[in-house]
């Protein structure tokens, strides 16, 4: 198993940095692993402050829940399965997208989250991050 | 840069209590700096408790997020894309107006957060203290 | 009674300040009214960051506790009667000097509560509103 | 002034990771702005996991109070001045060592925080951090 060490968080956070400064946003990057325990998280220079929790805690939210955050967006909208899942765990869960697990061979093992820009640019940069972890 | 300074922001509640005196409706009126740190906080005589809170989130959440809060009111509704942005932050994010950035050069410096009366007159007395702001 | 309207506040609020510049400790002050509910809080430039939730929750255990905060020093030290108090209350409970009751004819009808500076000086600068206070 | 930006952190850190793992215990690392706010965090394999917390919360401890943690030790024993600082802030100050403030020019801009082995420990590796920052 590609455990999510620190070195390895330092290689996903590398990633996402530089495809952050390609899309030119500042951000918010947080790993996490399997025991949803934080590895790394590093601040961008001028991110939004909100993104200090945020970014952590959807990786807490995709970790902890085995799902993208973009999937918790759907789920817990008004009159599906999982409305108000947002006010549970003391606010840790996340309901937008940017948090995305680290999976191998079909196991949770860690997630990213990141925050600072639209939900899709926050997406774009986590997704780099992750597709960094699958080739590993 | 101007700096939120105390001075600054004992101006800028200044015009905003004169503006609630004018429409009459008592307010909570905050001043948060650039790192989302209290400056100010007046309580003008018979504003509503819960504003005591309410007024110091929307400043935060103007500062955290760089935008003002009726954006975030548009952002957070069901379907869109920041849906459930007030649960996270241990629930600091205020989804409607009244808390807006202060800008100078196109870089948040601090906001202001203004809450008591209806959203629309919150936004008002939270608006005249910007203009003072932009005036400086 | 004389009612800790926003007025009273600000002029108690001035006179700490000038107290401080006069010591030259930057200081955060707070103004409680009787119902332990804020009233007005100024961080003077510099001022600790810790000391904008400190000055506050001196000011709610004067008023919560009637009690000066250097009083609940003394009777919460181990072996004392009120040992742990400041466990209590959500944490908002300041075990050491710097929030004095506000009284008139014996009774409370708020606070003030300071913090920046030892806590000698934090009880200089709290004196200092609360004798104007009494001047009223 | 030398702002504590992100690449300042990961050099502190790096710096810090070196330390510890010269003295061969794994460690949590915290990077604090001036604002009190979060610019990174590692933590070391194996490192303990209630050190996520508490080297953050040291780091806070730090640049709010503009103090060492050695010294908010001493000042918060039973007896002593500042005794029960320690329930103030929701809990975020940290009475022990291993938070340290970046000074520049005798003013606080910042604070590393260090948490997983002893106290000595955690205080060799901080300092290492804080060397190195004088340093640059």
């Amino acid at each position: 198993m590609t455990a999510v060490t620190l070195d390895v968080a330092k290689e996903l956070i590398a990633t996402a940095e530089q495809k952050a400064e390609e899309i030119d946003v500042p951000m918010c990057i947080t790993v996490m692993d399997e025991g949803a325990n934080l590895v790394a998280f590093h601040r961008m220079d001028d991110a939004l402050l909100a993104s200090v929790d945020i970014a952590q805690n959807k990786a807490y939210s995709a970790v902890s829940l085995k799902l993208d955050t973009d999937t918790v967006w759907e789920l817990s909208q008004p009159g599906e399965s999982l409305y108000g899942i947002g006010d549970t765990n003391d606010g840790r869960i996340v309901t937008f997208g940017g948090g995305i697990p680290l999976e191998e061979n079909g196991r949770v093992v860690g997630a990213v989250g990141v925050s600072g820009g639209s939900v899709e640019e926050d997406v774009t940069v986590a997704s780099a991050a992750v597709e960094m972890f699958e080739s590993l």
